[in-house]
């Protein structure tokens, strides 16, 4: 996209959808990017429907969590600060102000992000209107509940340890097989959320594999179900605050 | 405690719990201190079983959510940024760290203080060991699941929209009655959560009482086995990590 | 209080008080507490006669200075860096412009929190007048020169090495005698100020007791007279200023 | 790459190269990312020839200057303040000596964050070596003087006002010449720097186009070739650093 | 001074002094300056007799306080922020420990930087002794009390609302006498310290001439008596503590 | 100058001006104050022949780079954080605003203060216009190309590695001859640069002496004609779009 068609876009009414996501840890068989590919491509498939301009994706997140994704004790998870990330995120929201749009969407694929959008968020536009602006936070892209009807156990990622497993694995199988190592899929068994966390982090605290609940059952086919459920969960939230008339 | 007092805590091996709460709308029924007096009362209950010194609590906490606690357009709400808690919370670790404390607990009664109380510990301790130093992070004193077996609805606000309803309404009776205005009770239904959060907030976007589903029902009752529950939980968890031999 | 309180509170022209103390060491005979008992029992005491919301206290406030508090080489002494203390200061300060304070209050119960309080309201409300709201520092709650007409000794601790003495550890007396460990009374002379401090805190720079002047001679009713003179002292200031009509 | 492979290259001594790119107008004929591309392209082609892991490209940079590229009065143009550049860069850096490398390249293709990145990595590693991390700084990719030996007028962006001008079309029309609009060409004559900036940037101040030189000339031929000169010209600085016998 | 010269200082286990002053009105009668020029002339006096350097004196010190310097209502009057006062300290004593330095001085010219010098001190040394560098914090340059044993009035700033008065005018008398404007003498009679301060700074809060009780009686022969009085007492802190051996 | 003179200065329309220099180490026989001096001198008169107030010198710049003026290895060399400059930078900024001057230059003279005068100008002025405040920013005060016409080496240090060299040296001969040490001048040949800046810097990256292209050749007659040509150059700017019907 050339400056001149951000400008036309600005023009017509358009939103823009900005992808928080991480460079994390995902198991021997899934990249470090695995966040990234599947929240982009996601943004990607929502904004065909919609009049969205997709901004580039934020490729690093707030800090893993031990139970949510494996935890700062992984070679390759590279993380930011919370501050960090708080200053990306509104620095950016300016930006799209400056710009003209003022349909903006937060959306992140990476649960730690949470809160730390809101407060960029915040940051920028207040609890209370002084302009036209405004932005929706979108801290998980699934629905509640299963994915998909006749496969129970395919649940998003925030409900709990499901990081690099079924969920994750069927995106990638779907979006990116070629980045799929099958021939790695883990077996081991969901790891017991104790409650709380420690730090350091002890030894044997989460999965040493990385893998919080095992991949195996993974397939193309719920990669590609959960994704369309993912978009049309998105698609219709967006769609109802910003495009009421429009979709 | 004086000074001595805590000199000698820290000679016997003694712990250290720190409650992050927060002064919040809790409805019309009940005080804006709500969090901080449960978070506190919980704490010092807990410590009532174990050598643990509890310190101030930590009286302002992270923003408000509006589908959590109603948000930042109740008057009344005082809460910081993410940046100020972080560097609360992380200053004093630097202290306890100072006096000797090595086993230290940083406790959340207010879920909105979720992922910062970790930062804050993470930017004090690291992921990864290089003194004796360990931070246990409770983002929520409630197990999972019902609180109570024959009452099915008591259920910690963590899960949802629980806010100023039946189990902090309860709780309240419990601990503190003469501050709860049984004649305000709100029978709202609980408000349904879009997925997805708006800055600035819209009117109506939360519910206009505060009361995020409903305060009937509670009872001193309820509220004193929920206590108990909650100390149960929180204590063991410490108990597991800290004090493995002394319990 | 709960919201709805606050909110009539604000719309009938109601202030707001703050009091900034500390968690510091006061000697083997008093507890770590005793600055926020002190400020927010005075603070409550004032606001009787005006109207006038008490916020929760800060606990915590800016490093002890060694000649004054002792410093940070105590034990169970738990400060906060100068950044992070301007940073809730002006966090709060916002919130209670949100909720539509116009009459504001920082009053310091710690002699540290100096410059520090003012620059948090400069902040926020900046030298010249862009809205109503006006913040009022009181940096020392006891007047200049004794305290009581015949006890010239008793004078409030920002003239000098006063801290943990006679005046404190009588206002402990009357306020919290149950407290204070009359059994531990320190007789030490007052340490010479050498005019100036030094890093990292020299061995013997201050008094090992961390009582500055001695506490021999503090009694209840000196206590009360100096509660009731500091009292009658604040609420004159806050008066004056906010109240010229109405007290 | 999945966690296990990081591990593994920093098991064999490789090295990493983070790019710093920049969204940013690039004229009606590039695109926003052309910073990215390019910069990604590079660092891609780089490794090629060495043990280097290739980090995702940070697609957000310092403020556009007015005379270097266009600066911040064009859509699209979103950018970072500088604080956060640096926060963000660091952060990256302690990940990376956390995973184990020891061999870092920070390669910038966005003149703008020039000192910036050599900030980020001063706080990490200091001026003086107190472990093994080895930190280094490239601000331009492109060797001083003419890039093409019978193309004189080929010069990198560095030595003035040179952007989405002949050199960058060329390069992005043999990248990715499916983005280069060659039907938006713009033949501005070269704008004068005037050996200052002014803020607010007046009207006029740089071109209206955001082509800072002219574009007509570019050809994939030149933008292969300039492509093939800043490769070697960069992969000689890491390998003669990083890989002094193993090139 | 020649780097190579810092360096043989250094070696020769030489101190270095910083003095913090500020750019502040001093009435109508005296430069900006004020606080620099006394600031800077006191140390270079100061260090004649110790083997002391002295370093470029900070010329911008923390925002004026209405009560002591006339606030931050005057033109002229240049300020930072606490938090930037306490950062430029930290980073100046950071490169001062790199070059060698073990005796450091930092010396206030500018009763508002009262505990941010502490901080900045504290945040680089700590409160323990982990290496050998020592910093000496002198808040004030001149003893308690009255400064020439026939002129009782004749007292430092630090005391109360003498600023432009009588001291400062003398000492700019003896020390500068081409930079006061005897013709704009003020005999305004002192005002009277409230017991607070108020932001906004309400209209007549300060003296409107910027000076605070009179300049009336000042004399150079007042200023040379109170200039080496000040002298006699920041040599005499410094020289037994660092060169008890050597004075 | 008093306060009254700036309020009149700032009554009549004039301008200010603020030089960023640096305390830095200048080989052998030069002072660390060189940019300092020379920066002043140079902004004292241009001052003289435009309406412009000159505020004191910043004389602490930001980190020293080794291929520009040594890097952060010499002692003396005394430099502050990229944050810590941009915030002393914005606060005087808002300060000149604030007393009423809308006409502000930034000089620097220190090539490493590049980007961070721009940013904190950025910060307080912003791209568009809010207010009538014009920041004129000078990254150098040299012209491009030779200085003088028959002495074509005599180019100024931001075209590269002349530092402390014959242009530095003449400057200080004609500006300050009693601080330059004529017998200590070197005759090291030119380094060359890499095209990268490495952390750790290694031993032998930089001139041992500090001077990183030779001062032997400089004269106080090139210094002479450079300084002119340096005013008339600064002069020119400044006239040109703050005084266009002034000069």
């Amino acid at each position: 996209m050339t400056w001149e068609e951000v400008d036309a876009a600005v023009a017509r009414g358009a939103g823009i959808i900005l992808v928080a996501a991480a460079t994390e840890q995902h198991g021997p068989h899934l990249p470090l990017g695995t966040d990234s590919i599947i929240g982009t491509e996601l943004a990607l498939e929502v904004a065909r429907g919609l009049d969205l301009v997709v901004a580039p994706t934020l490729t690093y997140g707030y800090r893993s969590r031990p139970l949510s994704g494996g935890g700062q004790r992984f070679p390759g998870t590279t993380s930011v600060r919370a501050t960090t990330l708080i200053a990306v995120v509104s620095d950016i929201l300016r930006e799209f102000e400056r710009h003209g749009f003022r349909k903006i969407v937060l959306l992140a694929h990476h649960m730690e992000n949470q809160h730390l959008l809101y407060e960029a968020a915040f940051e920028v536009v207040g609890p209370t209107a002084t302009n036209e602006t405004r932005v929706m936070i979108i801290e998980c892209p699934y629905p509640p509940g299963p994915l998909i009807e006749d496969e129970p156990t395919v649940r998003p990622p925030a409900v709990g340890l499901d990081h690099a497993s079924v969920l994750e694995t069927s995106l990638m199988l779907h979006l990116r097989p070629e980045l799929v190592h099958e021939d790695r899929f883990v077996d081991d068994p969901m790891i017991t959320d104790p409650g709380y966390d420690l730090l350091p982090i002890p030894d044997g605290f989460t999965a040493a594999s990385g893998v919080l609940s095992g991949s195996r059952g993974a397939s193309e086919q719920i990669g590609e179900r959960a994704f369309d459920a993912a978009v049309q969960h998105v698609r219709a939230m967006i769609a109802s605050e910003f495009f009421a008339n429009s979709d």
